[in-house]
């Protein structure tokens, strides 16, 4: 099964891969390595999902705005690289949570974002990761995640 | 010398390695790289180091809860790779601190894990390093670090 | 052209490079990837960028700030391969941005960096980034900066 076929299978449709605010592109590949940028929870245009976790946003919409940030990141994946089955293994997930005072569940809202790998890519999916609380993130945004992949030849 | 024999002749005995806390890995090698999750100042599954520098801790149990952290890593590489005789080079520290406002002396904290580091591996242990400041991090911890390093091939 | 002549076309010299302001050391290279430390504003061994964006500093000098971390790195990275012709492409800058509540204009700041890449390397200086809010930085500096460059062999 390929990885289309299994995103379908779990009913997900990825989103249009983010734009870059800003002066850098969207990803890097040097060697079989493909390092992403931070990519904020998108969805047409919009950022659904803002402010800070423990006030404003409950567990679950972290959770959501972690996936969410996921889904971006696997759409820009596959347009640089031209298919998520070069997917070898995802390396590394660093995830910022914004956080209001008092907040420590920064991995319980990272698991949306793991879950998803563990679903899509199962064995390679498995990655190491940090989850970090943040005072502020970029337009308010409630996470923000970058990854690091490694990818198998081009078929 | 061994790296266990180093240990034990500085008196450390390492912590069992953490347990992950989320749906993610402790480290992942890729090529001859090994990339560890973002690490807390674990022992005996408690978290003895709680609170924010600058307010509830002093700069030495922020360097301790550095140390800390970097034996619990010390302990998960040494898990994954079998032996820490396999590290050629510590690459790169990456380390949060929780700071109270106006508190500057990440520096000094994360010195508690690098010194550790320069005194197990000598010049393999000299590391590149970020020393970060956050409002918050998962369970109240005081200091969470990731590392990378390159290994050796099994012996 | 070598880079040290588009420097001097654009006008730029670079800093002395930093000194690590910890148990650490500014770069440390595995394969064709050089890794650097997080560093600050610098220049003449003073910070003169300290503060938090939104309050006490503007997006302007915010700017100046990212820019002139981004020199003190690429003075620190010709320090450690020689030349800066030695840089085959800017893979990774991760920036944080020292933020008051409700500051969300990180990627701007770091355009500051962003665009003195550009400016110097062109195409190779095209990167991926990440722009994270925090709440305090080492020595109260407003911006502090590291990157991933992959190094051509010695000439």
């Amino acid at each position: 099964m390929t990885i289309d076929e299994r995103l379908a299978e779990l009913g997900i449709e990825l989103p249009e891969a983010p734009k870059a605010v800003g002066k850098y592109v969207l990803s890097v590949q040097t060697g079989n390595l493909l390092y992403t940028s931070g990519i904020g929870p998108q969805r047409d245009g919009q950022f659904p999902y803002q402010g800070h976790l423990g006030s404003e946003l409950t567990i679950e919409e972290g959770q959501a705005a972690a996936r969410l940030c996921m889904l971006n990141l696997l759409s820009l994946i596959r347009d640089a690289v031209g298919s998520l089955d070069r997917v070898a293994r995802v390396v590394k997930v660093l995830g910022f949570v914004a956080s209001a005072p008092g907040f420590g569940q920064q991995p319980s809202v990272m698991n949306g974002a793991s879950q998803l790998l563990i679903d899509v890519f199962g064995e390679r999916g498995r990655h190491a990761r940090s989850a970090i609380g943040v005072n502020e993130l970029p337009l308010n945004i409630a996470v923000e995640i970058e990854m690091i992949v490694e990818l198998l030849p081009p078929a």
